[in-house]
C-alpha cells in the first residue's frame, strides 16, 4: 500500500548517474563566476609564483591535475603540499609568497580548515574552492572560490571533481594571462561532453560484464592525465570494491610491472600531448607480461594491442583534455559497481564527508 | 664435473640479505663525507628556501622523506618536482631561487639527468646525490654528493634507500644548521640497527609463512613514514609479486578502507611522533573491516589489536625513525619472496637501471 508519505524508490546508482550526466551543465555553471577567478588571481599574481594545493580523496587528484594546469598554463611552481607538517608537526615554513588554494567540497574538512588558518597566520594569501561558499573553509580563507557544482547526494565525487579541474585550469588561466581562451575552452569541453555521453554511457556498460571478477587493476597516466589515472582508480575502489591503483607509466616500469598477469588488467589513459610516447611505451611493456589493456583518452586509438578501447573527444585546448577524459571512468565505475550489485550511491563504510585525520 | 671457471652458486636471496645486513655500515661510510654535506647546505642555503627533488622508484621515496627532513628540521619548503613539465613539455618554472636534489642509485636515470640539464640552465643550484660519483648525472650537476652504499647488486634497493633517506636528513639538518646533531643521531641509529638485526630477521621469517599465499596488503603510514610505507609496498612488489599500495593513514578513509576484508592485510608503520594519534585511528577503522594487521615501527606496540608486531628500536632524533623502520619490511620481503619460491636478488621482469621514461 503506497501513502504520499513513502520515501521514493531508491534505484542503485540513480545519484552516481545522474551527477555524472550532470557534469556538462555543471562546467558552464561554474563559468557563471568567471570573474571572481580573474579577480582572485589578480591577487595571487601579486603574492609570487609559488601555489600550495590541500585536499583529500578526489581534492588532492584534481590538485594533481592542478600542478600542470599551473606549471603549463602560467610556469608557476605548484605542489600539493603536505598537511601533515603544519598541521601535526606545527612545522609550517614561511609562506608570504605563497598562495594557498583549499580544495574541499563540504568546506568541513577538518585539517584542510587547519591548515589554512595556519597558512593565513603564516602570512600565505589563501583561497577556499568549494561547493559550500558559507562553510567553515570559506569563512577561514581570504578569498572563497565558488565551485558551482551544486549539491553533490552519491558519496562518491564526479561533478564536484571535474568542476574541481576545470576550477584549477581556470585559475591557472587567469594567472598566466590566458583565462579567456581557459574559459572559452571550458564552454567547448562541456559540449563536446554533452554530445560524448550517450554513447560511453552504452560502451562501458557492455565492457562492465567482462570486468565483474576481476580483483584488482592499474590505472596508468602521465603529466596532466596522471590527475584522472588516481581518480579513475579511486572511483574503481570507492564503488566496486576493485583494488585498482593509479601509477605514472614510468613508475610502472620500477616493479609493479612485475606483478602482472593475465588476470591483472591495465588501464592506460592516453591523450594527444607530449606524454604519448612514454604512456606508449608503457603499454609496451604492459603487453609483455599478458595483461589485459583498457585505453581510454582522445588518443585511445593510438595505443596498440589494446583489447578494450574508449575514445573521447579531444578538447581545443590539450590541458583540458583530463575533464573529458576521466569520464569514462566514472561510467564504467557505475556501470561495474551494478554488475557486481554494489550501489555506487551508498558505498558500504564509506561517508560523504570525511573526518578522519 | 667442477672446473675454475665455473660461476659461483647462487643462493636465492643472498644479494638482497646481504645487503640489508650490510646497512648499518653503510651508513657509517656515508658519515666520513659529512664535509661535503656541510659544504652543499652552505651553497644552497645562499640560494633560497625551496628544494626540489627528482628521482624514480625508490629513490622517489627516499625523496617522499626529504619532504618532511627539510621541513622539520630546516623550515624549508621540499617538493618532489614533475619531471614531465620540465622534460616532456619543456615548462620549467623559473628556477634560480632553489635547489634541485637529484636522486639515482647509478646515476645513469635518462630523465633524471635531462632533468638536472635543464634546471641548471634555468638557474638552480643542481646537486646529485649517487652511488657513482663519476656518472653522467654526476657531471651535468653542479654539485655531487657521494651516496657511499657501495655497490649495490640486488634489483630491489635496500642500503641505497636508508643512505638516501639518511643523506636527505644529513643535509637538512646542515640547511637548518643543525648538522652535526644529525650526524650524531645516525651514527647512533647505525649501532642500534646493527644490534636489532638479528632478531628482526628471525621475527620476519617467522611472519613469511602465513603470508605466502596474500595477494594484495595494504601499507599505511603517516607524516616522514609514508616513504616507509611506498619503500616497503615496493620491496614486496618488486620482490613476492605480492600487489602491495602504500597509503597515507588519512587517504585510507578516502574509499580504499571500503575493499578491506580478512584476505586483505595491511601493515601499519608507527612511531612515535605526532602522527601517531592518526595511525592509530586509521588502524581502528582497517579493524572494522576484519583485516589482519601489521604494526612496525618503534611505536608498534601502541597499535591495538595488531596481529603481528615488529617494533624496532626508538631513535634519539624522532625524523630519523625511517631508517630503522623500513627494516622489518625488507626483512618480510627477503622471506615472503623465498617462501613463495622467488629469488629476491633477480626478480623476473626488472633491471637494475630502469631507463623507462
Amino acid at each position: 500500500m503506497s501513502s504520499p508519505e513513502r520515501a521514493p524508490l531508491h534505484v542503485p546508482g540513480e545519484l552516481f548517474l545522474g551527477e555524472i550526466h550532470e557534469q556538462p551543465r555543471a562546467l558552464l555553471r561554474l563559468l557563471e563566476h568567471d570573474d571572481d577567478y580573474a579577480r582572485v588571481a589578480a591577487v595571487a599574481r601579486e603574492r609570487g609564483r609559488l601555489v600550495r594545493f590541500v585536499g583529500h580523496g578526489s581534492s588532492d587528484n584534481a590538485a594533481t591535475y592542478g600542478v600542470y594546469a599551473f606549471g603549463l598554463l602560467a610556469r608557476w611552481t605548484a605542489v600539493r603540499d603536505s598537511i601533515a607538517l603544519s598541521v601535526y608537526f606545527d612545522a609550517a615554513p614561511e609562506m608570504s609568497s605563497s598562495t594557498v588554494v583549499a580544495l574541499s567540497q563540504s568546506g568541513r574538512t577538518p585539517d584542510v580548515v587547519e591548515y589554512v588558518r595556519r597558512a593565513r597566520r603564516g602570512g600565505a594569501f589563501t583561497v577556499a574552492l568549494t561547493n559550500d561558499v558559507d562553510s567553515v573553509l570559506a569563512r577561514e580563507a581570504e578569498a572563497v572560490l565558488p565551485l558551482a557544482a551544486g549539491e553533490e547526494r552519491a558519496v562518491a565525487a564526479t561533478k564536484t571533481y571535474t568542476n574541481q579541474v576545470a576550477a584549477l585550469a581556470l585559475l591557472a588561466g587567469h594567472c598566466g594571462g590566458s583565462g579567456a581562451r581557459v574559459a572559452a575552452g571550458i564552454r567547448s569541453v562541456a559540449g563536446q561532453l554533452e554530445s560524448a555521453l550517450p554513447a560511453l554511457e552504452a560502451k562501458t556498460r557492455e565492457l562492465a560484464a567482462p570486468f565483474a571478477f576481476v580483483g584488482r587493476m592499474l590505472v596508468i597516466g602521465r603529466g596532466p592525465e596522471f590527475a584522472t589515472a588516481r581518480e579513475i582508480a579511486l572511483k574503481l575502489l570507492e564503488t566496486c570494491k576493485t583494488a585498482a591503483w593509479p601509477l605514472t607509466a614510468t613508475d610502472l616500469a620500477h616493479g609493479p610491472v612485475a606483478v602482472l598477469d593475465p588476470l591483472f588488467p591495465v588501464w592506460a589513459i592516453a591523450s594527444r600531448d607530449e606524454t604519448l610516447p612514454a604512456v606508449q611505451e608503457a603499454v609496451a611493456r604492459v603487453r609483455e607480461f599478458g595483461a589485459t589493456i583498457v585505453a581510454s583518452g582522445d588518443a585511445a586509438a593510438a595505443v596498440e594491442g589494446a583489447d578494450y578501447v574508449l575514445p573521447v573527444p579531444e578538447p581545443k585546448l590539450p590541458i583540458l583534455s583530463p575533464i573529458l577524459s576521466v569520464v569514462p571512468g566514472q561510467l564504467f565505475a557505475a556501470a561495474l559497481a551494478r554488475a557486481k550489485g554494489h550501489d555506487p550511491d551508498r558505498p558500504p563504510g564509506l561517508s560523504k564527508v570525511t573526518l578522519a585525520r
